[in-house]
């Protein structure tokens, strides 16, 4: 059994990603799954083709990748990746997309297809808050993980996949306003060892 | 050099209170003086008799007192104390008081005689967020910080004294619904840590 | 043209919905479109028969269903629903369906045919706060609005459809602890009224 | 009966300030006491002399002043002043104080004296949240506050004094990020009203 892990390039003035520095911290193997780990720019076009490259090169049964949702208090498990890229803000490749669906002939959205409620159960079970989230915005986060559903239904159906969210770590949360939620990257990197164990066994 | 540092027991129906429970991580020594801890009651009058037990016993030359402050997301530095008991549930005695003076013959406020600024900033250089805060509420957390503060100044003058909210931990998160906000156990004893060091040096 | 507003019975203990109190305060035409204003049962199979009573009497060229939010601090407008009902309470008719598809051959998600974009541009011209939400939930409301999109695709081709949650009123979050978001049920109906008019214009 | 009501000149960056708007929209009688209304700096030294100086010239019985806290939800009601001056940013004359008392000689907080449970439950009675706050910062806004408590207490004897804080209007938080609360203008005022009315009663 193989996961592939994926974790984004810093953005947004951030000098970290959390994801990228979480995924960093686990474990080669999970409850006895090897653990592949990639990071991937943090730029609609460019991840895309990152993840794709990854799935040629390690033939992985899950693809799992991990973003940064600033201001979320614990890691959320997303449900639903929709066929949108508006950005607020352009990638790093400079690219702002505006109003436009990620495939031009796909549907509307995708669930995941790694187990969320089982996800969020074995994290909360080990005593670290951690939620569904519905919402996966409509940035490079939600692409990735509308493009790997897309890949797994039309290229790959072997694969099953999904996105994760962490919080800011605590060293980026310092200097922001009073009030801004995190989590020590060991915690984050927990986290994300339970969500793993929970799609593995 | 010795510290009392003091946690209360749990209240208001959580099983635990994480302000106790971190203070019990602390090491004995920390920056060369000596921890001592003291769990004490979440009551009005029996949280301030107890306190002033282990003033009597320890004879510390600080006195920080660790509380709980469900919601907020990291550990706060109390600035400043009032002279107002005014319970919006009753304490673990079943005492309530509504809207009444701490100290008949107090004065409005103490400030915290432990230096707050540095604190945050030494937790905050460590890389884990810290702010101050300028209302420790008007329920038992208050009421110990004025206590201690007011016999700091009429009976026992080589004392300095403040107080300091903790979030909830991880575990009491779980449950709670999202975006609550929480530290792990060992990170809030980490910034403790921080601040009795900041403290001392 | 006409435009079908419908408004839920309050539920989860509160006295009043303020989507509907908000759509009864509606003039009855906007941009001289006529509204048309109807209560639905908050309760996944009732809302949906329901509504479609409501189109087959009426006739309407737009829907727009209204919900409450509580905990949204302005008037969101929903850009997608998703084939999933997952309640955490009962609905008023004591159903509590967990996990379960909406309609068992639908596709994942349908887009809002209504313009989200311009109606937040609309209601924020007029100096009211607005945002797109990417989640209408997993309860009655996102059950509703799905529906409503895919009976306009499947059987009702000329009908536009879509969802605007609207926050607690201020009678509501009296009582509700401090930092609760509320708007005065006036400035949520003159919200309403400027998301009709860019419908409809 | 006079009461006069200060509210303060844009500052932060924003272009007008909610808690002047408000003020001016108050009646010119309320409960039969006469209201006077009064802009004032932002500003550390000047916002207080402009206060005496109103003192001075309409020797009024209460004095409220009025100050903006962006990201509160509803009008909120100050209990208690302390004697510091901490600026996060220069204030509009370009002073910065910086953990500095603001009377030498003063004593380390006022409590308020006007009625601030009275106020909360006449603003709500009246279906609008309203709440006590715990700590008026320690920018201007404190700093008024705190100074003519003093004022009061040392040389105005017959003055009732405090201080309510208001949430950014609903123009304000136009363009702010999703969930930034405020309440509209209208709303602000009327609370306002409900509050001299309980004052005045």
């Amino acid at each position: 059994m193989k996961v592939l892990m994926t974790g984004f390039e810093p953005f947004g003035g951030e000098m970290v990603n959390p994801a990228w520095e979480a995924v960093k911290l686990l474990p080669d193997l999970i409850a006895g799954a090897e653990i592949i780990k990639l990071q991937i720019p943090t730029a609609f076009s460019d991840s895309v083709s990152a993840v794709e490259e990854g799935i040629l090169r390690y033939r992985p049964d899950v693809v799992i990748s991990v973003g940064q949702a600033g201001g979320r208090s614990c890691v959320t498990v997303e449900k639903v990746a929709i066929n949108l890229a508006d950005a607020g803000i352009p990638d790093n490749a400079g690219e702002q997309p505006v109003d436009e669906p990620l495939q031009a002939d796909g549907p509307a959205a995708y669930f995941a297809s790694i187990p969320v409620k089982k996800i969020v159960e074995n994290v909360c079970g080990h005593g670290i808050p951690c939620h569904i989230s519905y919402t996966a915005g409509t940035y490079v986060c939600n692409c990735v993980m509308y493009h790997v559903l897309h890949l797994a239904a039309v290229r790959y159906p072997g694969i099953r996949a999904g996105f994760i969210h962490v919080p800011y770590s605590a060293e980026q949360a310092v200097g922001k306003p009073a009030g801004t939620p995190f989590m020590p990257l060991e915690t984050i990197a927990e986290s994300l060892e339970y969500a793993v164990e929970a799609v593995i066994c």
